[in-house]
């Protein structure tokens, strides 16, 4: 049965918390199969994640490989395929743990930067996995930096060969998923050279183990970059290339060619790199970041409604967790920021489809806004999950810190996406950079992208609030964040430009203002989300009161940002100390109004006990009989350790004596 | 040899790194003390801890036992005593790492709440090693609210015992280091019961596991509570008690007894007990939050002298990561943190220590100073170390998320220190209490504690500095961080006046302002911390650069803190948005200056290698070779997967057909 705890919070709920779940997904029909997905996939004993908390790195590895090639089998047998509707929901139904991503990667590189020929002879083997391929970008020395990679691929005339080589230990490749110890072949980035002349980096398909022994290839060293703080399933691997040789044609080619004597052909724009860099970026924003945050809200929420300790009033039953105006404060803008970036999420998947649509048609004006969104917003939103899950991780006290709480793994896990596909500092400064000179040509008059648009407008001095009440307006908090944002956008611009009449190295001046910057691009991010949500809780049709909630939400994200970064609004006296202290009341009264419906928001997300993966978040509330049942399960308790025979029975049978 | 790229940082320290180290460790000799204990340690195998990031729980745990055993032997060798001068250095030799130290504590409580029969019969048992113990307190459902315990000890006349019961499932001991696997006896805190009449929690030793073969003893149920974030190597355990029996006399009775016809006696006083709990917590800020946070810095900042990725001139070799301005914004403040947080516990020790000579002439008058320091310093310093090891390891990149850059384990260890011997935000708020009792007798002109007399004095209502060099004066600063906790104390303190007096029940008032408390706790230890480093470097006989580059980091952990939380500066205008102005041009400027010392800065912290036990943040600087070679002997090198022969071999020879 469900802990009357918890069953009380659900009788309880101001909205339908079935519709919320529909609208979130999109439609009720992609709820079903949502659910069919899920189902289908947990309820195959192959996909279970139960041990996962126990297992060592080999066996997590071992494990998602079994996985991966299950997973072939049940598409199969589902009737799903790659394309298919099922396909975003199978990745969430198996949460990630699982082998070959970078297989897709390789396959995704190949159709991108490949020729027709290229396309037409790898992909179906890879589709067929008769191979399987990894990414080989990173080097143990470069990351960020692309053109500084140091890996060389050189073209011998003579045999009509490239010639790799990772000529010192800090070109070694490095980190690239599946190449550890699964791979056959690998796209490996390397600076071209033709008759001594450095080209820049290009993409070569260079296979390096048998495909009869899985042995490593001739001139091939690889293997596995050993234990992270997490990705224990995935073989991150290193490969050092010795004078491999592979053929002129496994140079992807699509974009330039080197032709048989040597000469260096580019050819079509590679601006559509650009655009598959933004597409990573932006759908990982959605099951890296807000996904992960969605169910430590959901485990922390949960677990503050069942757990109770202390006495909120004199001689009443001690008190849940969740009625602390403290533990409200920790969990419930971390909530609304889940709401809101799942709405963020929604917003850039349409500019980005829109932005798709204009490139078929070979217009890439919308790229450079494009490029700015989805940098600045993959910074901003893997960085605020990343510190949410934290929270909710700390504010479930000593449980949380168990893996078995499932918040550790989501933590460890979710960290590491502010420094893929992008460290987050680099990302905000290309944000920043697109900022200042829109920026720019907004202040002369130049038409700017419509998310900047702001830039240009006229600003009101001061805010109008004049009570708490007024800071409920979707119309005052959106203006103030506006107005915040293009403060410091402007102020750094101004200091930027100073510096450089004062005679100030270009490049210098950028680097003493990149403090400011990468504050000014995640000022711009936030006013963006503040703006969006609100503009998402105007278009809801009153239905079963969502919108009601929803509203109640978007102020509580508004103003818990504003409480929180007080001064870049107190700064200008846009917001003065008296309002702050209006904004102060009002977040504070918010958060005793959503605490009431904490946990049918939560439950909207509709995670299944599975999923979560996770003692303390499941459905019924019995996280104290979860957590003991679990606990015995461990290896821990399985083994009588060696530890007894050899040290502690000759320590309490000998005394120290005889040590 | 040393990377050139770290040895040209050392050539140009403007400060004696030997001399700045000694200072630190409170004088040469000290050092020299603790560098021959580090040695001792590091010189014998059995202490190695190479391998620790390729280990399993069950691994870690035997390794700890035995490592724990072997000191004892190493200690005998040595000639060093529990009590001897090197005694504080042995913890920090072997990080750790090591066993048996819930038998310390359950040593310490028998010597503080026993008699002195019991003293005599268990501490000579115990220092043997025949008998190893552990502390149960925590339940599975009860923590910080230790009146909730839900554990009974019922004394039966007729037998002259006590009957323990863990009556319900969240009334299990939960957590208790050493009880998992390793102890023989356990120090049990239960609900007493005499005659049907609860007298509340009390002490009792409890025998778990039998002397002769160590298995559990008649109504024990015990094991390990499963896997955690960290601290593989603690056999934390879970214990149920059923109708277990143990002598009126194993209860611990210096404060309290039962006599045999049940009559309860209580005498002397418990406040001893409030300062233990002090003292753990004081004790812990050095060793578990401050140590982590300076190896943290170690790491990150000689990497960042050593990584180069992108250029920061045209035409130029690429730059040292530490030359970026995001990059010391990140790493920088982290650095003054540790050196501030180290003088503040230096501040902490000296106050126990008058406190505790006070205490033994029977006067407890500091002790409420003491509790409310100890409280919202463990609080402040552990939260604060803890975000900065976090972003140490992000500004490590990559390499930073590796278990080999030492970075997540001193991670995901200190994060623990923010939840155990009191959950932070209910230590600040129980600095709040006294923050606020104190105010009110300040403000009605009674004497208050030294720590809290600025509470009492007369505010200047504008900071006076006029430009950004003002900004470097301690007066300044100082008194704008005194006039900010001053006044979030005294508006916090009249926002629950004037609910109180408008009819709203005490209890709901104080809920409604929690919030606002933990900050004003906050900023009260923020202030001191300020206030404690500038008065450390003034007392600074000037020798060999200390005192200046200690005055810049003084100047800058204050300015960093303006700076990052300019909200509660400006809200009432006693710092105004020019003057912040001066504060971000003064704190950026001090980044520059201080990167030029940041490598001989860590250097002084006097980490070995061993200790540090990091690929990144090795003295020689030589970070790409020891990763690759480290990685290598990782043991997913050393086992061809399964995974191979089970599904990769059947997927690449037979193609998805016979799937």
């Amino acid at each position: 049965g469900v802990n009357p705890d918890l069953a009380s919070e659900r009788q309880t709920a101001s909205f339908s918390v079935e519709k919320l779940t529909a609208w979130l997904d999109g439609g009720a029909e992609q709820t079903r199969l949502r659910r069919a997905v899920v189902e289908a996939i947990e309820r195959d004993p192959v996909f279970s994640r139960e041990n996962q908390y126990f297992q060592s790195q080999n066996e997590r590895y071992e494990e998602a490989v079994r996985k991966a090639v299950h997973l072939q089998k049940k598409m199969h047998e589902m009737g799903w395929s790659q394309e298919g509707p099922e396909s975003k929901y199978i990745y969430r139904a198996v949460a990630g743990d699982i082998a070959f991503l970078l297989h897709r990667i390789f396959m995704r590189s190949i159709s991108v930067l490949g020729s027709d020929e290229q396309i037409a002879k790898w992909i179906p083997l890879a589709s067929q996995y008769q191979l399987i391929g990894s990414y080989a970008q990173t080097e143990l020395g470069h990351g960020t930096y692309l053109q500084g990679l140091e890996t060389t691929a050189v073209f011998d005339v003579t045999t009509q060969e490239f010639i790799l080589n990772t000529p010192k230990i800090s070109a070694m490749k490095w980190w690239p998923g599946d190449m550890g110890r699964s791979a056959t072949h690998t796209v490996v980035f390397a600076q071209l050279y033709v008759h001594g002349k450095c080209y820049g980096i290009h993409p070569f398909i260079v296979q390096i183990r048998s495909l009869q022994d899985h042995s490593l290839c001739p001139g091939i060293i690889a293997g596995d970059i050993g234990p992270k703080m997490n990705f224990e399933h995935i073989d991150n691997g290193y490969l050092m290339l010795q004078n491999v040789r592979v053929p002129r044609e496994n140079m992807l080619n699509k974009f330039c060619e080197v032709q048989p004597d040597g000469t260096y052909v580019r050819r079509g724009s590679q601006k559509i790199n650009y655009f598959t860099m933004t597409s990573v970026r932006i759908s990982l924003i959605s099951t890296e970041a807000v996904t992960p945050l969605m169910k430590a809200c959901t485990i922390a929420i949960r677990y503050s409604a069942v757990r109770r300790q202390s006495k909120l009033k004199p001689g009443e039953q001690e008190a849940k967790i969740l009625d602390y105006q403290t533990q409200q404060e920790k969990l419930l803008p971390q909530l609304a920021a889940a709401y809101a970036f799942h709405f963020i999420d929604n917003y850039l998947q349409e500019l980005f489809d829109r932005g798709y649509r204009e490139i078929q048609r070979k217009n890439f004006d919308t790229l450079p806004e494009l490029h700015a969104l989805s940098s600045g917003f993959k910074a901003t939103v893997t960085q605020y999950c990343t510190s949410g899950v934290e929270i909710c991780l700390r504010a479930c006290g000593g449980h949380g810190y168990s893996l078995l709480s499932g918040l550790p793994s989501l933590y460890t896990k979710i960290i590491a996406s502010c420094i893929y596909e992008g460290e987050n500092t680099i990302l905000l400064l290309q944000t920043a950079r697109f900022l200042v000179k829109s920026f720019m040509a907004a202040s002369t008059g130049q038409s700017v992208p419509p998310s900047v648009a702001y830039l240009a407008a006229a600003k009101p001095r001061k805010c109008p609030a004049r009570n708490k009440l007024d800071f409920l307006s979707p119309d005052i908090y959106t203006e103030a964040y506006q107005h915040m944002a293009a403060r410091l956008i402007s102020s750094t611009a101004a200091k930027l430009q100073d510096l450089i009449q004062s005679g100030v190295k270009r490049h210098d001046a950028w680097n003493q203002c990149t403090v400011q910057l990468a504050q000014a691009a995640k000022a711009h991010c936030h006013y963006l989300t503040v703006k969006n949500f609100a503009e998402t809780v105007e278009k809801i049709e009153s239905k079963a009161g969502i919108q009601k909630i929803m509203k109640h939400l978007c102020d509580l994200f508004a103003l818990h940002g504003i409480f929180s970064n007080a001064g870049v609004f107190l700064h200008d006296g846009y917001v003065s100390g008296a309002q702050m202290d209006m904004v102060t009341a009002s977040y504070l009264d918010l958060l005793a109004i959503i605490r009431r419906d904490a946990v049918p928001l939560v439950d909207a997300f509709d995670f299944t006990d599975k999923s979560l993966n996770s003692a303390l978040g499941c459905y019924d509330g019995q996280v104290y009989q979860r957590l003991y049942e679990w606990a015995r399960k461990s290896p821990t308790n399985k083994q009588i350790s060696p530890a007894y025979e050899k040290y502690l029975k000759p320590l309490l049978h000998n005394t120290l004596s005889k040590l």
